[in-house]
């Protein structure tokens, strides 16, 4: 199978999964529902969901478990992005190439979207496809990613760090923080849902999944400025406008291009002792590295 | 040990619980853990915590256990006030005494502060006082209670209905998600904390819980027209100013007294198959509908 067709496959049943995971539009509260479908469904690039279901095949977890894990997942970064966009905090108006919740629907429904997403999250989590053992220890690394000394975590350093130059290690921080512990636990949730990976395995994968949470920033600063917004989906030259410290800023546009190719390599490096088994780990950082949107 | 002793001591451990369970003030991001405390610590009635150790007397569960799952509720519970207080929901200045989380900071903190207090709920449902088998079970009614079949859910209907007349029937709708679904979890999760309980039993405590946490809102709604704001800690009349539908707007003063009365009675009547073992959730019961504040 190409990497295009695993892709597609993949993303096929983690759209069915979604479907299935989220409430029916038709169930009360019907408005609810029908914006956190509005705001899942259908967009993204689904690279959480493609990471956990490429670490699950080093484990041989079930499809089935790989689907829960990558919906828990998707869903906890589509509630950070729609409480995100909300005018208290980056106030933007498009998204994923659609108007954001607040402005499709109203502030509070945006609010209620983002809440009963996270909780969301972890009802698939707690599915009979996985083992008891398994929806804890999923439950816990997905709460850690998502809370306080993970994203929203990182978020709050974002947002008190507007207007203020950050050095490249704080800057490196607030990214660890703010979108690499989601994708950190999108790569070890999918080995956590097979056979018990060691504790080597889970290392490798850690350095893996940092090198990759790094890189996708770095590629995300670099393509705020060379990209436009239809083709981003959201709001270009945004981090700019709004006195964000980013990559571009700190070190430049050719050295973050170094960088993210640097980074690369170091997960490609990481992945050494799975050898073949980890082909589409490998090709996942390969297509963040080289994303254009 | 009488009522008040109980009380005490239940709400000595779960301040301690509470405590150990938020992240330390000065860990890293520091201000967004300050103002996590800032919402949680030292306020309320606590009775999602006093109802979880209640209900947890029949089933012998570890009070180690039942702090965890009180812990969960409470961070569940203050997340929603947080939320709800913000400027684009209820905008309200005061809350348990204190001006809300929005006003102290500012409301991208609230924002965040609610989010990573759903997810430390999470996080402390998932610590090994508790067997995996029961951190799974914890977990999946805590996020079933939470989410928009929950709470947040009522929380929708809740803002849907203002400036609309509400049948009793709706009203109750609206209750039985927005506060009724937390409470019924408060009860269910202290049982489920320890042995596995009885599907009758489980049963019988929905019916005490459906029961206790009507009485809940009746009580609110007839305290928001009967008490001043510095009893309350909140801002008193405000249900009525915001033209939200009440009991006491539906069906009057005298009406909703007798109302929380029969509750009261069913609740107790709700408890007979556990006799004396369920003194604390009977004194509870009492506690709710008696309620200055």
């Amino acid at each position: 199978m190409t990497f295009d067709q695993w892709t597609r496959q993949v993303l096929d049943r983690v759209e069915s999964a979604l479907d299935h995971y989220l409430p029916a539009a038709d169930v009360l509260p019907a408005p609810l529902h029908d914006a956190m479908r509005y705001a899942v469904m259908g967009g993204g690039k689904r690279v959480r969901p493609l990471l956990c279901h490429a670490a699950g095949e080093l484990t041989n977890a079930t499809p089935e478990a790989l689907d829960a894990a990558a919906c828990a997942l998707e869903m906890i970064h589509v509630y950070s992005l729609v409480h995100d966009d909300m005018p208290c905090m980056d106030d933007d108006d498009m998204r994923r190439g659609k108007p954001t919740v607040h402005v499709k629907y109203d502030e509070p429904t945006a609010l209620l979207v983002g809440d009963a997403l996270q909780s969301q999250a972890f009802i698939t989590l707690t599915s009979d496809v996985l083992s008891a053992e398994r929806q804890a220890s999923l439950v816990r690394e997905l709460a850690l990613a998502s809370g306080s000394i993970g994203m929203a975590g990182g978020q709050a350093i974002d947002l008190a760090s507007v207007g203020h130059s950050l050095t490249r290690e704080q800057l490196e921080t607030m990214h660890r923080l703010k979108t690499g512990a989601l994708l950190r636990a999108s790569v070890r949730m999918g080995a956590l849902a097979g056979e018990t990976p060691s504790a080597q395995s889970l290392a490798a994968l850690d350095k893996y999944a940092a090198a990759v949470g790094l890189a996708f920033q770095v590629v995300d600063d670099i393509l705020d400025v060379t990209a436009d917004s239809a083709t981003l989906g959201k709001t270009a030259g945004k981090d700019a406008k709004d006195g964000k410290p980013t990559y571009v800023s700190i070190i430049g546009l050719d050295a973050s291009r170094a960088l993210a190719q640097q980074l690369r390599a170091d997960a490609h490096a990481a992945l050494e002792p799975f050898g073949a088994r980890a082909q589409r780990l490998a090709e996942l950082a390969d297509l963040v590295v080289n994303r254009v949107s």
